[in-house]
């Protein structure tokens, strides 16, 4: 394939993300790079760290650092970084949507995204959940949020949910898309013709034996025998607490945790500056920063750009894996 | 005060605490040590590492290396490494509770205990969900589960809970008692003056301002801005992800988590081995190892002991702080 075109969605203009998206546009690359946004504000990021960015129209995207496309998307109000403004939500998730239509028309190989403040969108009234979630309905898919550095990979079964609805949310059919997901992008998107997934428990040392809570016989392990049936390569469900020491972690090649905060917490532990965020499942790769807006860092010069940077490397990456299936009709 | 007495429960008959606790009397050490349990048990044990083993009667316990004395508790049915035996459940538990005995009457400075495996002891006809739980009955008080390692300490405001319980047992009035209790025993168990202790949110991403769950904003805030006005340096609550990123953990003397799979995947991962369980809260230190029974390395001689010899020389430290509190009369 020719090299891979993204799509870059700064988020929210008074974080850290457009002072980000600028130190990206400074790396030489092996893909080219349109972003979706407010042109003042990514000039003035660029002024604030002193370095060049020259801003050229949707049709001249280039690999060239110093350079972005941009498609923009004017916000309503100046961005003072630091201090978010509800009256630039619209400009915010417009730019998500029209990033997301691009790679759904095929105009892009796949998006690279900063981070987004929930409060903010919803205060500008906009009802948000999660960028993954916006993504996932405007593709009409189900699609599968993971986490991932160079330690482990973790995906999630549910993502934004208060605690007190996780137990209910595990059904037998969700479980299973989760796994079928995750297991297809392992293949798909990582190059592991037959990758080990361990599936951990919903219940502290995974139920033990239905002593602590049933979701484990009831539900998982009915999904997880059948779905090996099938071959999938299913390692559990095992309990959290232990599943993450580095000795097993060298056996899996994703970890399924049942919610956010059984999963993430050591997967940011491990190795934060370098974690990304995908989304699985849809018909383009979306990778983000796994990191917040950073209000406090915007507009400082400090914010660490590793996450962004490993996010587009690993966007084109997977780009140019499902490019060369392609290529071969193996899609 | 003269060297500190402590009581060591070996647990699990079938599991690796007897060959721990045989590893451990090996050790130089500055306590005395007298063990709770099966001799027959512990002699096979010493007698399948080839290690010196002197078992001594109560009165005669010393810190001599290769020496435990010994209260003895005979297994009901012959011990098979490896194979757990419900019949000899009502010996663990006796052991158990009898060194706790002699820790309230003042016999002991301390008890060090092995893993318990739940499922055999209840299938011994002993309702049991833990250790924690049983010593705080019989002390009848309100206790704290913590695990602690060189990293990190997490204590858990809910330990041994479906899942699906979780969210209604983080009432006020027991959040308060826990925080109360760890505060406490940072201050006398730890010797730190004035501890910082990081409080996290039940929901991911600390429930995002009400957008994700409302118990951070109606209970754990409150709780804490009530004991903050007490003077307690309490932090948060934070969202669970990002609590444990290693440069905020070094500002912070305790973390307490919600619940069991939120506190201890990274507890873990950051360093198993050298990890201990301990109770806060009962009238005598308790510290645990922080792993189970591990039926499949018992009898093989290659279980790791650090966690029993943290374990020890942790209840030997606070024992003595302790001492010493009692010798200035401050308590």
């Amino acid at each position: 394939m020719p090299i891979p075109r993204l799509a870059l969605v700064p988020g929210e203009p008074a974080g850290v993300g457009p002072e980000l998206c600028v130190r990206l546009a400074q790396q030489p690359r092996d893909y080219t790079l349109t972003a979706f946004g407010d042109a003042d504000t990514l000039r003035a990021a660029a002024h604030l760290l002193g370095l060049p960015l020259r801003l050229v129209p949707p049709d001249q995207a280039s690999a060239e650092p110093g350079t972005l496309a941009l498609v923009d998307w004017a916000n309503a109000a100046a961005v003072d970084f630091g201090q978010p403004d509800p009256r630039n939500a619209p400009a915010v998730i417009g730019a998500l949507r029209a990033a997301a239509d691009g790679c759904l028309r095929g105009d892009f190989d796949g998006v690279v995204t900063g981070p987004v403040n929930k409060a903010t969108i919803n205060e500008g009234g906009i009802p948000y959940t999660g960028t993954t979630e916006l993504l996932a309905e405007q593709a009409d898919c189900d699609v599968v949020m993971m986490l991932a550095n160079d330690i482990v990979r973790v995906a999630l079964a549910t993502t934004h949910l208060p605690l007190r609805a996780v137990a209910d949310a595990i059904t037998p059919a969700a479980l299973e898309r989760v796994l079928r997901i995750t297991h297809a992008a392992m293949r798909h998107d990582f190059g592991l013709a037959d990758p080990v997934i361990a599936v951990l428990g919903l219940n502290p040392h995974a139920g033990e034996a239905g002593h602590l809570g049933r979701e484990e016989i009831e539900v998982i392990e009915p999904v997880v025998a059948a779905l090996r049936a099938e071959g999938m390569q299913l390692v559990g469900p095992l309990a959290a607490d232990t599943a993450f020491l580095p000795g097993k972690l060298r056996g899996f090649d994703a970890v399924l945790a049942m919610y956010h905060d059984q999963g993430l917490p050591v997967l940011k532990y491990s190795g934060f500056e370098r974690a990304v965020n995908l989304t699985l499942g849809l018909p383009y790769p979306r990778v983000a920063v796994d990191h917040g807006t950073a209000f406090d860092l915007a507009g400082s010069g400090r914010a660490d750009p590793s996450s962004l940077f490993a996010a587009a490397e690993t966007c084109a990456r997977i780009a140019r894996l499902r490019g060369s299936h392609r290529g071969r009709g193996v899609g």
